[in-house]
């Protein structure tokens, strides 16, 4: 059987995911359709495009992953069919691809142009069943790249925030998502802060919601109760967490918020 | 693979759906189950019907869709397994399958009265477990309809609201459906607004929840941000949407709601 | 396909479900994944437990149970890989079998420590991905338990609330979970009460929430509006329901609160 992979801010209540679905095993009847998560707030192509680089690096190659996050439908936004690290996927031209282009150097992606692929009529609301879904199916049936569309040289891409080291002292960052538990997913890595690498290292802050955080940890269970502290996470990146809390709640921090690190 | 799909308002923070599926598992192992929604309000019987009725035909024929919203369980309501456009429905006799039946032609049920195929014992509060999924796994495999019991002559139908030309300048329709988006999906179609149909068409207005739409649009992004407007949906109904916002919560509209159409 | 069902407190907004798909199909092609529930709230094990003790039971021998609520994730709490009934489970060794471990007397747990079948590097926040995933995908391969690790010979089990009978007229009991409909799944079964078994059997009330409860219905449909009733429940148990309400909301019980029953 074929992996599909479904990401999306279509919700759980409608019929949209299924209608994907449906379409899907109708070109392909063996696909393992797994849903990465329908939860992403209306219009957020930024979370989508985080979760989606998390999570595509987890399944095998040949894996296709349709991301449908698409205030745009029904103007002239592209679609696009993109392949990176041997993994294929189908979505709107948006900037939700953002993550897996910057971290696969072998990034491509193609113009979906060619329209027997589509499924008829093309509503002008709803191109998650009628273009990406199809599409995708085809894809998952080895149809060759090419066969959609032209190369797409300068496909979309959102600014992903970068770390910024402001002076010697002083590191600029920023909160890339949070997740259910209220942890804070920073953009910083363990290896930017010498706490996590060195033995007797400069101490250092971090600044985040008004608070400053000097507690550095190796697992959730080492911090104390109450404590905000920071943890590396299975994304890679430092997170601002609390045992038993919301970090996110307690520092009234959202996605895109600044956070600053101060080398003492 | 065989494709069922499941429909419910069992939510998903119980064993409940994945108990219907171990069951289906346990007699038919090659199934590909596809969740359309669970969750659908608790006993609103007529939001699943019109969620069933968008949803089925995406998938390919030969797909059985069980749908279990059930206030009458352990009452005298009938259970039934019906056909339609080569699609199988297994489901309790309470107008879960109007708008399937009313799409249909074709359409033909039968009350499952041949107990054999159900999981032992039968409890009194969950069919779903019991008889639907069951009976479900076994239609895959293949069971002919007629084993099950005989023609159900009268299954139960809920009113499906319809248009009404109240006069030559008035139509009255009703919200069959709000989405996650807050989109209103009413039962006017294209066809029944000549702006939609003839170049210069004589001019007309949607009346919903205390004001007048005039704005038709084609697309999505065509709206005007705030602009309440009405735009032809992906399953073949007029909505009213706002780009940005909710236009239900805006108008205050719910399933069932009146809507008018004025032609000027 | 081999079936491989999963439970956690990760919910639906990220992309934690959807990584430990990816790793299981990246070593068991052939699994047909099914979600039990992911919306455990955090770190709620008593609650796991519960419900990975009502729906295993509905899947067929063979079947693969992941359960990953986990908050001890990163200290030295171990990893268990068991089996039951001919199924086997997957989990973190805190009790999340606890109902599972009570239901069958051949249940057999081993404490994981093959790390060669562990996702490396293994995180210290997310063994779900690194080390359940993977060891629940090579069980899947039929890898025989003695493979992962010695026999753990106490597992952690967590008290499951036992009916107590205070005097011969007065039965202590409590709640074990409360559903989506807010049905009150208490320890008592129908066995318990003589009203249940005996025809013209003694009276009894249940005590719950301040409330003297005396209704006790055979079906959900012959319960009065807004009236407060008993029911035997689909799991075994005997529930505390309200017909078109919440019985837990309007009694104030959760998980855990205490009742009575009283013989008269």
């Amino acid at each position: 059987m074929r992996i599909v992979t479904l990401l999306s801010d279509f919700g759980l209540q409608d019929h949209y995911v299924a209608a994907m679905k449906g379409v899907m095993l109708g070109i392909h009847p063996d696909l393992n359709i797994i849903d990465i998560s329908h939860m992403i707030a209306p219009h957020d192509i930024m979370s989508a495009a985080f979760i989606l680089g998390q999570a595509f690096p987890s399944f095998p190659p040949g894996t296709v992953h349709v991301a449908v996050v698409d205030p745009g439908v029904g103007t002239s936004r592209k679609a696009l069919v993109a392949s990176a690290a041997r993994h294929y996927f189908v979505a709107p031209d948006n900037g939700i691809l953002s993550y897996v282009a910057q971290s696969r150097e072998d990034f491509i992606a193609h113009e979906i142009t060619a329209d027997h692929y589509f499924r008829k009529p093309v509503s002008s609301t709803f191109h998650g069943r009628d273009i990406f879904a199809p599409v995708a199916a085809y894809v998952a049936r080895d149809i060759d790249l090419t066969k959609f569309g032209p190369v797409e040289q300068k496909p979309k891409l959102l600014p992903i925030p970068a770390l910024q080291r402001v002076k010697d002292s002083l590191i600029q960052g920023a909160v890339l998502a949070v997740d259910r538990f209220g942890n804070v997913i920073t953009n910083l890595r363990a290896e930017d802060l010498p706490v996590y690498e060195i033995e007797n290292a400069r101490p250092c802050k971090v600044l985040a919601g008004q608070r400053e955080i000097s507690s550095f940890r190796r697992t959730f269970a080492e911090g104390r109760p109450g404590e905000i502290f920071v943890v590396p996470g299975s994304s890679g990146y430092l997170e601002i967490v609390s045992r038993e809390g919301s970090a996110a709640e307690e520092l009234k921090l959202k996605p895109g918020a600044m956070i600053g690190v101060v080398l003492l």
